[in-house]
């Protein structure tokens, strides 16, 4: 098992590393952040702008993607890379967490989850089976195993109960999934927060062997306090040669605490959301531009920032822009976020290569509480 | 007067003429067609993809820059080409049109017209004066009068009467604008359909005197066969020397039209706008991309163009992200559109060039004959 793609090491300092995950499609530099591909695109995003910024994997939605266009159709089509013009690595998630999310309109059995469309009401049934044969349909590099989480609050038992069924589940997923050279498939270790859990759900997974291993059920309303509390000792539990993934994750201290402490790669939808909304990410904090006191602006969102919402508008462009609903606002938005989220990963990997973490975690704190004093 | 920019004329093809507008922001190739930049941005586009459709000129509103961001701002930030980041040349509207179309929201006196915002009800005026400072705060290159168009249907002495105001705001936009070098300011040719009054309507704005001419009243819902009718005689009315532009047109065969009867530039939103809603215009004729019949289609919109969304996307993907109403959809479709239309002028200005006008306009209806039958 566990052939899949190769993940070479090249420096640790404390918990944190990085390295290269090499894929027939590409490498990817670690710790990477993923940005959000929901529906075959980065909102807003032209594929090429994405690259720009420094990606080097995109997330696919296995739920949103089964139900439109379809697997089957975008197989048809040459596979998902092809469909949405990006060349490089893409991973796709098993829809578990998506249908999960849907409530009253999924139902939950030992065989899997029969759910309603949340776009025409029509009838869907996902199991680790199904699942891979999807994401298989999709051709996505890296795979995720079908898992169940709990929605929260949720007492032990029943996180326990929803964790050994994700583990059998993983158990069909890696049946169902085969031997695909050149394609990943990763375990997800589940157990809330219970230290127990985690520990039985990492051995579990190791017995069955993955090429990657995520930390899932976290960032689902728990707090960061809470997260970074089984970030402690999670990653810890998980062999130290293959790649270590925080699911939905994060905002940019989030991303920062999971990194310290042994996180591989994160993805998160916050970025391109935000960038539709008005709100950039930068060093400094993040900056309302909907606010009316950047009207007459004439500085830079971010003064030395490479993108081009930097590069070659004012903040009191932005602010018009967002204000009159342009399109062009969500366009250099969410450009100017993913760019930041990437220049954070690349501050990230520098510091660990030249063993100086703490002191880039220093500055990353302290640049944006002067921040929240100057700034915002 | 009329010492702002320099036009000359290469070829003539029957009525039809190429040439090139000089200006200190650069040349303009003409016939020419001008993508619609509204509020400081073509929707849905960044100003370097804008130019790389090949357009020479945007066309900015006056009604929409002074009520948001305010024409005062942008030239404290500098004008609207460094505020929109586009430094190629601007033509600017005067506002009389769009404040015209507010109906029962404006008042109409011989001082100029009171409005209330579309955006807030707040109360403005615009004058000729006022219009012409407006424009010269935003720093546009080319200005065009202020003058009043009659809503239709309306009666010979209505557009007479319509006319004859016109054209003493003309002489009021010519008094206001100055002699400002480098600049230049256009009259505006009112009279609706009445040959008569076209007649006197060029006459008095050859006495004034400009830099341009264009052809105001048409495209108001007159329909193609009466507008035609007007352009068979009303661009022979204003000098040769001097650039014509049709305003606010149009369908692509409205466009080869107008060319065809000698007018120089155009300015419309079809095909941005056209590009938000799922609907593509080709060579073949238009496009619905929302139709089912394109969900399996891996061909692209059309054959051989150099746009992106040709380029890199299949039908299917188009179809796909304008069903889920993805931004991309917009994005994509828009560059096709502003691509195509400046592809279609460079067929124009190539055609004339090489007096072959006739031939390219029979081939030009004859594949758009084919595509109605094959490919709709």
């Amino acid at each position: 098992m566990a052939t899949g793609i190769q993940f070479t090491l090249s420096a640790r300092d404390g918990a944190a590393r990085t390295g290269v995950i090499h894929t027939p499609r590409g490498e990817i530099r670690t710790p990477a952040f993923m940005p959000v591909g929901t529906a075959a695109t980065v909102k807003a995003m032209l594929p090429e702008s994405v690259r720009a910024t420094g990606a080097d994997i995109l997330l696919g939605n296995t739920y949103h993607l089964m139900l439109r266009p379809g697997a089957e159709r975008v197989a048809a089509l040459g596979g998902l890379h092809r469909f949405m013009n990006w060349d490089r690595p893409i991973l796709t998630d098993s829809g578990g967490f998506q249908v999960m999310s849907l409530g009253p309109l999924r139902k939950l059995t030992e065989e899997g989850v029969r759910f309603a469309s949340h776009l025409d009401g029509s009838k869907h049934m996902l199991t680790p089976e199904r699942s891979m044969e999807i994401q298989a349909l999709l051709g996505s590099d890296i795979a995720m195993c079908f898992d169940e989480c709990p929605a929260l609050p949720a007492t032990e038992a029943e996180v326990a109960k929803s964790m050994q069924l994700s583990m059998r589940w993983a158990q069909r997923s890696r049946d169902a999934f085969g031997d695909r050279p050149g394609h990943a498939l990763f375990g997800i270790c589940q157990g809330g927060v219970t230290r127990d859990l985690r520990e039985q759900s990492a051995k579990a997974l190791i017995d069955i062997g993955f090429d990657g291993y995520a930390v899932g059920g976290l960032a689902v309303g728990e707090g960061q306090e809470a997260m970074f509390g089984v970030l402690d000792y999670a990653p810890g539990m998980l062999p130290e040669d293959k790649p270590r993934y925080l699911m939905g994750v994060g905002k940019p201290d989030d991303i920062v605490g999971a990194v310290s402490r042994g996180i591989d790669m994160m993805d998160c939808v916050l970025p391109s959301r935000s960038g539709r909304t008005g709100q950039a990410w930068t060093a400094r904090g993040q900056v309302n531009l909907r606010n009316a006191r950047h009207k007459d602006d004439p500085r830079p969102l971010e003064e030395g920032c490479g993108c081009p919402a930097c590069r070659s508008y004012s903040r009191a462009y932005l602010h018009h822009v967002v204000k009159a609903d342009e399109i062009i606002g969500s366009m250099l938005l969410t450009w100017h976020n993913l760019h930041y989220y990437q220049v954070l990963m690349e501050g990230l990997r520098n510091a660990i290569k030249s063993g100086r973490l703490a002191e880039f975690v220093y500055g990353f704190h302290a640049t944006r509480a002067v921040g929240d004093l100057e700034l915002r």
